[in-house]
């Protein structure tokens, strides 16, 4: 589990063995509290000393999660973390596919157009779980949605929310034959303002620095930006996704 | 400059000697743009690597700011950054108080009540000065606005926007001397739309994991609140700060 857990670090380890690692108390306790099916927990000899850390291990048990605990130095080298809270879990990536994806009447999709920043992406996942999006879909070039850092910052939203990779072109295919419009932010689109939004919607939102893909931009029926101050080079993307979303809500 | 420049990574250094550390090529770039004084720069061998490095170096050079080159390991020494680009700026933080606050007819002012994460609370600055506030107010318990890590996080608008710290009895009756209610966000308030806010408006944030103090709340004449899933503990700090300044525009 120890070797398992250094090997994902790697994206190329992640995407081959379908394997993804959930750090820190409150990341595995929203694993465990999703009902996701778990490989194994690994701990540092710190996790039991803490009552919330003692809760996580008889959860664990209790689940019949194979569970390790190795030395503290052994654990840090599994981490990539500043301050590692002494305790991980491996788990299977969730089987998702667009095809899964269920919309009700008035969908909201978040499309991540080559987002690099993983605590930015995982931001934009939270903030789409709890805005109601019905899934979100990272394009070629966004950090895999299952590197560590993704995982931490999306805060658990990660393992309910409907969060998928796919290719462009899938996208594009599936939102056409449901008649989703796909919706591009950028800064020289039209301002958004609430009540322009259609019944359903895709949101496309780029790369921090370089805007939309030419194919994404293709795609979209419509940009739409949020006016700012001429001293400020942009908004965060995170905070920029926030307020389209909601503003755009049905 | 050197010893002064580690001396300042502690707050109580700080607030003593009135100066601050901007550290990174862009932020160092900002502060120089934004014209405010400028104590000296602090370079590793690394700077003059690169093109924007040395033109770095030629504007800092062209405004008669003094400037020491150390060595890679003395430069490291100095700064908490993981990765150091090699440039720091020391500089006095400016001047700023609750009556040199120039507002217009329609003002917002974002206070920070107890935000505690430098990366939230620069997220939070930059995007206060891209939606048009006309100033921050950080309360007590809120992180240092002259950290090094909100510094840069805020990305250059904390050398234009005008951010300040005070307490929060004098924040209370600086707004009611000039009839700005305050609003505060809270979980439990009235959802936000469009088109609802005042003309004036001071909008309160609360900590991450606490929400609002007791003063702000008793000092607030209405909550609003954000609705979100249910599946979703809370929004980020900064997300939800950019959706109510958007949304609460005037």
């Amino acid at each position: 589990l120890l070797t398992l857990a250094r090997d994902l670090r790697r994206r190329r380890a992640r995407e081959r063995q379908q394997l993804f690692v959930a750090e820190g108390i409150r990341t595995v306790e929203e694993l465990l509290d999703a009902n996701l099916a778990v490989h194994g927990v690994l701990a540092s000899p710190e996790l039991a000393r803490s009552s919330r850390g003692a809760a996580l291990i008889a959860a664990t048990h209790a689940r019949g999660i194979p569970y390790l605990e190795v030395s503290e130095a052994e654990f840090t080298s599994a981490t990539d973390t500043e301050t590692p809270q002494g305790v991980l879990a491996v788990a299977p990536v969730p089987d998702r596919s667009l095809e899964q994806l269920t919309i009700g009447a008035t969908p909201r999709v978040l499309v991540l157009d080559a987002v690099q920043d993983p605590g930015n992406v995982g931001t934009m996942l939270r903030t789409a779980a709890a805005l109601g999006a019905a899934g979100t879909v990272a394009l070629p070039g966004t950090v895999d949605l299952w590197n560590a850092k993704v995982v931490r910052s999306a805060m658990g939203s990660l393992f309910r929310h409907h969060a998928l990779a796919c290719p462009t072109e899938a996208l594009v295919a599936w939102l056409a034959a449901r008649d989703i419009p796909l919706w591009g932010a950028d800064m020289h689109g039209d301002p958004v303002s609430a009540g322009v939004a259609p019944g359903q919607l895709a949101l496309a939102v780029g790369n921090e620095g370089g805007g939309l893909t030419p194919p994404v931009r293709a795609a979209a029926a419509r940009l739409v930006s949020i006016p700012i101050a001429s001293t400020v080079e942009s908004l965060n993307v995170a905070v920029a996704t926030g307020i389209l979303l909601y503003e755009l809500r049905p």
